[in-house]
């Protein structure tokens, strides 16, 4: 639970460093040259909008000079106050600012009270904190770039220009963060996608719908193979069913109502309405439903990578991490009560294995409950929630897993474990969900026969193991920086032979490997080997393979890594070398 | 090319035996009581829709007298003779009756010449042929139904009464025939579907749109692994692509234009349209355009189990075989003019194998060329159709399958290869294509650098492998009667125990065969050994391995197969036999 008194404090910093940082503007430039809009602490620093009109440009050159002033007003060690204050004041406070009369206004609205920090008697804004005590706690801060944003983000208003900035506690955590985004550039999924020739986004195909092309989907074909291995032995049952269903259907479920903003528009099918599917549900339920299931068949534990269709905002997309069809290895586990435990444990265990086999190993969950407050969200019931609630606590405390308590952030069927995962860069990702489902089974009567022979609703336990292929494609392009790990690698071994003499023998090698089911390719032309090894490192292959005149009169390959470690090797030792390491999956 | 012949012969028999059994129906209850509409010969045998009133209700227990009387009708030996009439000679022969009149209309509108067929003097029907000379030619027929149609199909026409037939040449070939519809009806894969818990069809889903259950979805998934052997083995590379396009796209491609009629409306996402896609294709071209293309890469073979949506109308969807949902084993190779040769021949080799592991040892290939006379669907071109033509039916020469040819039957952008192939009832199936496209490359404009360094257009191979795993799913169930091959079947093995002394015994064989790769399950339950086996004789299980006292001590399995063959085989007798049985699919 430490993890989010942390991020409280962060938070804090960060708001602190973001009023300072307008105060210095106003002391550099005048409150009336760049008139303060708006602007938050956010997960990765703040930033600040401000409207300096047309003939007042703000650059990065300016970093410097705004920087120097902020450490100055930090040295000031002014006290950072709140107090509340009523609409007329703060019209006074904030006179001839019409962002803040817009906010005052939205306030008024909400009947809400208006909070301000005063930054010594130097500084106020309108603002609900949290904040730290002085000035002197925000050490470690930097400016990082400006943007032009659209007031509210519409884009019939006016153009204002945001700076953004990040804070931290130490300079090495600052230090760390700009490595980190440093990198990440680097190794955007998107720039590598396309060197690594992985995916293809085409606008005659559509925005958010990316093609995976056979280097992406040898990898998702990987990840699929080895989320069935986990599968099969945990009694999980595949199932393939349609992309499509009758809008009804969602009448049914409830998803028309609380999921209506992600799905596409209906079309028509004679005089029948039909949608994409945006989840898997539904229609794993009418599988379960198709035949009379008793206590014996429970847990029924039914699975398949389906791929769903979600609308997602043409600005938020993104390569393969935000995408308009998801691949969803999903799976319903249709229970009773008593197996709840039993069934998280094993889906918690799978979780934790392909982490393992992604090489990710810094991960919490967010425990997501209900907020009772909230009764248009959350079906109401009586005390179904709490129990269950803490029956995922419970859980988890077992499990030996780092969480967090989001309130109110639950799916409007029941509470869930989301898995926020760290890749290579510390960056954090969601990925794998599992969610306790109280209510569906009841509401579309699916049941199964007790051992009394008495009709039961089951409840239901949706597993999203990674949650989306694409996504976890993605995230697993930035983590690996695109230097695949063994059992992911598009191609497994590049062979390159030295000389034309080396050929023949060079071919016959590759045919055997191939067969032995290795994914294999050989460069035989006539380029030096200097030029086809400076072409293999750019495709990031995990070991090279070279074959010479020596390694062809003696039947060896000399395998090099990416490390640059050379061995040499007959092809039997190299295939046992490669099924250790790929049953290894590291 | 006999086969040609042979069907237009058949289909003359059954025309004559169409127009006999009219005219039966004349000389028993009059030519005004059943007023002729009318009826064809089809490839099954022909039927006749007649108007009998109200007053007057034909029923199957009339077949015995109608057919006795039709027996006379051949005995007479009347010569069958065609001439031709003018417009009121026509209306003059068939005065009184609104059918015949309609289709006179018809005629007229079409400016068409009128023949008709006279049996003897004693009948006479409006009749394009062809038909035998004599009726003395039709020596076996039977029939066989009766059921309500409309006049036009159109359920706001009369109901008429239409009665089923057929006619062959030889006793033998009925006797065949009949036996094969009682077995088919047997066999029915939506009968067998549901029985075998194979698949669900859910009126929340929709129609045409059949869910697999797990059992449907391992054949499923069996089908898909071996054919990725033969794709791999034969350099073919899989992709993935989304479900969805935009609808600009199908414009681009001509598709709109040729295919309108199968494809689902549009619905809008921002202010786009997109359909779900009716073909795979255009997909695939967008990975192949995705990057520049050397004559290097040739030949390029995407493939992918890509699931398409095309209209069906309600009335023509069936189980599996018919479908909206349709998944299909696809591929594209993009090549030079001189790889087209090498390319179909690898197809064909993995179509035939892909046969010969369903046991399917009967089938032809159709031809399906243009019609040099159809400007509109064949798009002109400078002799191109022609040479394709040719060079496809020299490779089908070499290939030493049988084969006939489809005038007019090609797709717009070029001739292909249907195979017709025949299950174990002998019911003929359409299954692979294989198509040549000889005009998409152009018009999407995909090219590849010659060794010359200029642009070219490669032509393209569509191969469809099985052409829609729904269906060969379904015709799998018939053909197999639901007792699939050890490769496909959903439980390889069934363990019983004997008595409640060998379960842990037991329990552990079926933990140490699953962990083996098989499809095992375990009936330890306390009913007696008859009811275990009977129950098991319902699932057509390919083995049944029995557990008694015996066995557990020698720690070995008692091995039946379907045809009630018993052995005794230690564990790793088992898995060698079953793995030889899966390597040779039989």
């Amino acid at each position: 639970m430490n993890k989010q008194n942390n991020n409280q404090e962060l938070l804090a910093l960060r708001h602190s460093a973001e009023h300072i940082l307008t105060q210095a503007m106003h002391e550099l430039y005048g409150a009336d040259k760049v008139v303060m809009a708006m602007g938050p602490a956010t997960d990765e620093g703040f930033y600040f909008d401000f409207d300096s009109g047309e003939d007042f440009k703000l650059t990065e050159d300016m970093f410097e000079e705004i920087e120097n002033k902020m450490k100055e007003i930090v040295s000031r060690a002014l006290p950072i106050t709140k107090s509340e204050v009523s609409q007329s004041e703060a019209r006074e406070l904030f006179a001839g600012n019409p962002y803040k009369m817009e906010w005052l206004d939205e306030i008024k609205d909400k009947g809400e009270g208006i909070t301000v920090y005063r930054t010594g008697d130097q500084f106020v804004d309108l603002c609900a904190g949290p904040h730290l005590d002085n000035t002197k706690e925000v050490k470690v801060f930097k400016l990082l770039s400006i943007a032009g944003a659209y007031w509210h983000g519409d884009e019939n208003n006016k153009m204002l220009t945001r700076i953004y900035g990040t804070a931290f506690k130490t300079p090495k955590e600052l230090k760390q963060y700009l490595w980190q985004q440093e990198e990440a550039k680097k190794r955007d999924h998107r720039k590598l996608g396309k060197e690594l020739d992985l995916y293809v986004i085409h606008d005659d195909i559509g925005k958010g719908l990316p093609l995976l092309t056979p280097k992406g989907a040898t990898i998702r074909n990987q990840i699929i193979n080895y989320e069935r291995e986990l599968e099969q032995a945990a009694g999980f049952q595949e199932v393939w069913t349609p992309h499509i269903a009758k809008s009804e259907l969602y009448k049914k479920t409830g998803h028309w109502e609380h999921y209506q903003d992600v799905m596409y528009a209906p079309f028509g099918i004679d005089d029948e309405t039909y949608v994409l599917k945006p989840m898997n549900c539904p229609h794993h339920y009418m599988i379960y439903s198709s035949q009379i299931r008793s206590y014996k068949d429970l847990p029924f534990r039914l699975c398949e990578v389906g791929t769903c269709y979600r609308y997602e905002k043409t600005g938020e997309l993104g390569g393969l991490t935000r995408v308009r069809a998801l691949s969803i290895d999903d799976s319903h586990i249709l229970m009773t009560e008593d197996q709840i435990d039993q069934e998280f444990k094993t889906c918690i265990k799978m979780v934790k294995d392909m982490y393992h086999a992604f090489g990710l190993t810094d991960y919490h969950v967010r425990l997501s409950l209900n907020d009772p407050s909230d009764n248009l969200k959350y079906i109401d019931d009586d005390g179904t929630w709490a129990r269950a609630g803490e029956k995922l606590e419970d859980i988890l405390k077992q499990s030996g897993l780092e969480y967090e308590i989001g309130k109110g952030e639950a799916s409007f069927y029941g509470p869930k474990l989301d898995f926020m995962v760290k890749d290579a860069l510390g960056r954090e990702w969601q990925m794998s969900t599992l969610q306790l489902d109280l209510f569906m089974a009841k509401r579309l009567d699916l049941t199964y026969t007790d051992d009394q022979g008495k009709k039961q609703h089951p409840v239901i336990l949706h597993r999203g193991l990674t949650g989306s292929l694409e996504r976890t494609i993605g995230l697993l392009i930035e983590h690996y920086a695109g230097a695949f790990p063994l059992w992911l690698a598009p191609v497994q071994l590049q062979l390159v032979t030295i000389s034309e003499t080396e050929v023949e023998h060079a071919q016959s090698v590759l045919t055997s490997l191939k067969n032995e089911g290795l994914r294999v390719e050989l460069d035989d032309s006539d380029k030096s080997l200097g030029k086809k090894l400076a072409l293999i490192q750019k495709a990031k292959v995990p070991y090279i393979g070279i074959i010479g005149g020596k390694e062809a009169t003696d039947n060896t390959i000399t395998l090099k890594d990416r490390s640059g470690e050379q061995l040499t090797l007959s092809e039997s030792e190299l295939l046992a070398k490669f099924k250790e390491e790929l049953e290894a999956k590291s």
